[in-house]
């Protein structure tokens, strides 16, 4: 019996010690045998980073219940390359989710978010995949007005499958008094970051910045994660890893001299 | 008329000094005024990072002649960030250019790319903008074989524009006996890297892991860049940072129970 439960890889951007995988765990725990490969400290906003010209450490964490799982000392796209080449090597997992995020990862946030690059991995392996965020940057956030969904999802994902090339963006609302209306399966928002540089001194006066910036919303529309999520659904953006844009390769080819 | 020059960022993933960066600043003089912001170390590898929750330097560096440079402590993306926020400000750069990478970007190495992540930033904002590689890990390899083709396509960008929302890859064969043939517009390929994990011990007894691996081409086709790069074409692959994959929605929708 215990044979035919699936396998499900749980990764995530926070780091191993974070709430959001620790409920993200539990939660899976329901629906099969749970393996985690997790950043041993946390990861935010290191986009598809992996880890070349230098070292990778993997170890042993006893500090899941019942749950095999290592930490590793690169981004959460290492951590799905070596769950897959590594610790699991004949077994291929049913399942890969990731997080849950501690913060939005919707429209533009998606290339910048190392939850979702560790599911964009999974899906350049041919593994069916999940990155799972909640829109709410605070630590102690609540993160159990979701579970239903997320189960939901996992369970329509394991049955039956995705399509070849894609991955999951599933963004989650802040929790608040009216009960989680459900998901919808959206598109990316035009939206993007614009930044701000706050410019300061360090004690020996040379000059240092930190990035911030405000979130920019150019989409008018209900068809996005955006509107999805200020409407209290979770929201579900299919992802894909080919970026090409194919409806350019004519215009280009059109317009351009000296080719 | 020195007004009248169009102005042209370059920023790259293998820090300011390496010779790519400082072929294609010569190059781009011959286009604009130039102004550099470059990683102060090598950033291969970083994807779409950018630093949340840490700091930024950005120094003068006087190492280009004739030419505004400066060294960044970040990503490839924060690079971008701090020059159209913060170096440039009011002006806007009419030409985005990151390169020349040492090394491949064709295919998937597009999503671990810190140059296109340069290309696809300045995208983002609005700016037409160029990742140009070298399809040659030697970094003394000969860097001149392709300055008509990079000059061409630049020329044509900064005529044309590019189609909203797209950056273009372009990778470049290695230096052969035979003369380039030109470029071609083409697609992403359909290929992976397959990872080895090469398992070491530190003189502690600790075991670490360097990443190693295998590129592995699935694509038989003649339409996508690892074809033209292996018929000593240029590739260009216009790049798109909506990952949205539109076709999947209503297969998503027909799909899911309990939604």
């Amino acid at each position: 019996m215990e044979e035919n439960k699936p396998l499900i890889l749980v990764a995530n951007d926070d780091g191993i010690t974070s709430r959001g995988i620790r409920h993200l765990v539990k939660l899976m725990q329901k629906l099969g045998e749970v393996v985690v490969v997790a950043p041993d400290s946390p990861q935010s906003g290191k986009g598809h980073a992996i880890t070349i010209g230098d070292t990778l450490r993997l170890d042993e964490a006893e500090i899941f219940d019942g749950v095999q799982a290592y930490t590793c000392s690169g981004t959460p796209a290492d951590c799905v390359k070596l769950a897959k080449h590594y610790v699991l090597k004949d077994r291929q997992p049913d399942l890969v989710v990731s997080g849950i995020n501690h913060g939005s990862n919707t429209s533009i946030s998606v290339l910048y978010s190392g939850t979702m690059s560790a599911a964009i991995e999974a899906a350049i392996e041919d593994l069916p995949a999940i990155g799972f965020s909640l829109c709410d940057y605070d630590h102690r956030a609540e993160l159990d007005h979701a579970d239903d969904i997320i189960l939901d999802i996992a369970k329509n994902v394991l049955k039956n499958g995705l399509p070849k090339g894609v991955a999951l963006n599933v963004n989650i609302p802040p929790k608040q008094n009216e009960r989680l209306k459900g998901y919808k399966i959206c598109r990316q928002a035009r939206a993007r970051w614009q930044e701000e540089f706050n410019q300061r001194f360090d004690p020996y006066g040379r000059r240092y910045f930190w990035m911030a910036g405000n979130f920019v919303n150019f989409d008018k529309s209900e068809d996005n994660d955006e509107w999805v999520i200020a409407n209290n659904y979770a929201s579900v953006v299919p992802c894909l890893f080919d970026l090409t844009a194919h409806h350019a390769i004519s215009m280009l080819n059109e317009s351009w001299e000296n080719k």
